[in-house]
């Protein structure tokens, strides 16, 4: 039986309001309009993200809503005039769209498409300005352009990069977000050189991923920030060579990183979304030359600070998105890395449960011991 | 008679406490020590980092001291060791040292020389910490290593800069602080592209010279920013091609320069020193490569804010001292641009008057009319 052209009922894990538990519910999702692709996607990990908008502080999120957005699948059907992807191709849904044609893709200078953005800020596709998730007739917005908690999803073309399809989709989805968010944070927007001295405030998933990048780069020492000591046996995996606990000093951690260095980092990533976290990450790299990456993602309206004075005197603040990569251009290249067994992605799961165990799912990720919990979407 | 290794007596403006006038004082100045240099100073200009310490709201203002960092002369006696200059050359003292030893010299990424800090930021001479200048011995203290408003001074040899002897002093001693810092923040730190869309907050000097650096460097559209609009007749001819005042708008001036470039500017100056006029700086920058440079020094103790996702979505925040240039290596460099008619210098002096006049000189600063004002020290 063929379901193209035809409007899918399917278990998806809907967001009915800010802060209840999410519910599983039998959702239809319309077929793609023109420029749409239908995913089925078969495994999605969560991401911080995912909670801070279910949590009601994103003033932005809207409800109710399918959450998701680091995931992989497989293509059901395509609409009008997609060229790129066909059923059956294996995908990874990007939240940050490319289409190669807009000022921003064709500036060379970043990442940031703005080809769908005013659609999917706001929870609907470009086409109609609607949503292609309802439940009985109620629409449902879509997230972050991808909505990965839904066992088929709809993107659009823009925001599907097609990757090798002998690569295991239980792994790689986590290359939708966080890990690639970590490695092109070092490899794109800092562009750490060998023998630099790095700092990573924070290390959970991108943090390692920030490491791991830092040690791919040549890095000669890794300082790791973490309140949770527990975390530096893990860090140690992925290229952290020392340990800082803020909570075992009375100075500022930003000194205390400028004593162990004589005189400050070369370079320092903030991933955990914290202002004050993200000060301190400016303040504790070298005059002259340190650079500060923001990459963790703060709640609305907290704003950042330092004296004018650490610029002048040669610091740099920087932040990222997706690590600077262009998504469907450098996910399959990703993926290929993975497959060639040079990125880490198997040793940042640490989960696996399946879509009706969500609600618990979000529960580990706010426990220590979880990085990544894969959810698998098959019943 | 020669002066050599003889303490000079001669005139200079001392800053007995801050905010008092200046008193032209008989100063004597100590011969110069192992790695010194005395510069007979022929022509000096105001900065208005001269008129800050002076103020008292500079909490590392040293009193009493002679101001003055923006200078030319000619060497008048070196002490031991000292080989890059001898008595007769013409040179340009500069607050900013360059040692080509230190760690920040070896790093190839900054100008910003570690070798005497330690000593010029308090005021002394790094051999013996103590100061050349006094006044029936009593001690005066140096400022900014550079000490210029005196008809001798007494500077270490890293912070020498020897110079063309066919240049005119009363024109390049401009060479030595607010034409460079402005060309290098373009050239050196923002590294502006041709094509580029600039705006440059503040049209004084060093704005004015910030224009003048993107104009050679090719940008296309240069916006300048400024509530005097008087301003705009002289900024034309430095290159400004647009002409923004705040308070013809309600909107806020990020807001209005986002608007008048179709997203933002590709590179932003702030060159007045207010903290809120760097917010608008960053913020007025293109979302996914927008670089703000940093270039006024904000009084003490204040901090520039901005929301990270600002940084998140690609703008860059830097900041610049004396525009990123090697003072030793690069002012000759300077000084022959402007022979060769590259770049200018007469067209920033606005006054010219003497030693004795220098209380009316910063009083002419602090109105609109003047750019600088260059003092001429033989009585």
């Amino acid at each position: 039986m063929t379901t193209q052209g035809q409007v899918i009922t399917c278990k998806a894990a809907v967001a009915w309001e800010p802060n209840k538990p999410l519910a599983i519910e039998n959702v239809q999702v319309a077929p793609p309009q023109a420029g749409e692709v239908r995913i089925q996607i078969l495994y999605t990990a969560l991401c911080h993200t995912d909670a801070y908008t279910w949590s009601g502080k994103d003033p932005e999120g809207l409800f109710p809503c399918i959450l998701g957005h680091e995931a992989a699948g497989i293509v059901e059907s395509v609409g009008e005039g997609v060229t790129e992807v066909q059923p059956g191709d294996h995908v990874i849904p990007c939240y940050q769209a490319e289409c190669g044609e807009c000022k921003f893709c064709k500036s060379g200078k970043t990442n940031l498409c703005g080809k769908v953005r005013a659609a999917t800020g706001v929870g609907v596709m470009i086409n109609d300005r609607k949503s292609r998730f309802s439940i009985n007739g109620k629409p449902i917005y879509h997230f972050m352009g991808t909505s990965t908690y839904s066992q088929y999803t709809v993107v659009h073309d823009v925001s599907v990069a097609k990757i090798d399809p002998k690569a295991p989709l239980d792994k790689v989805c986590l290359l939708g977000c966080g890990v690639p968010t970590g490695l092109g944070a070092v490899w794109n927007t800092a562009k750490v050189e060998p023998g630099s001295n790095v700092a990573v405030f924070g290390l959970g998933t991108v943090g390692l991923a920030v490491a791991e990048g830092a040690k791919a780069a040549g890095a000669s020492r890794i300082i790791g920030i973490d309140i949770d000591k527990k975390k530096f046996d893990i860090a140690k995996n992925f290229g952290v060579t020392e340990f800082v606990n803020p909570n075992d000093h009375d100075k500022p951690i930003q000194q205390v990183i400028v004593d162990l260095t004589d005189g400050g980092v070369d370079y320092s990533f903030e991933c955990i979304g914290n202002v004050s976290v993200m000060r301190a990450a400016l303040e504790c790299c070298h005059k002259g030359w340190g650079t500060s990456v923001i990459v963790g993602v703060a709640a609305s309206g907290q704003e950042i600070c330092t004296r004018p004075f650490q610029l002048v005197t040669g610091r740099v603040w920087k932040g990222t998105a997706f690590g600077g990569f262009k998504s469907r251009s450098q996910v399959p290249w990703l993926v290929e890395k993975y497959m060639k067994k040079e990125i880490k992605v198997d040793e940042y799961i640490t989960h696996n449960l399946s879509l009706s165990e969500i609600n618990k799912a979000f529960d580990l990720m706010h426990e220590g011991d979880c990085l990544r919990c894969v959810l698998t979407m098959l019943e």
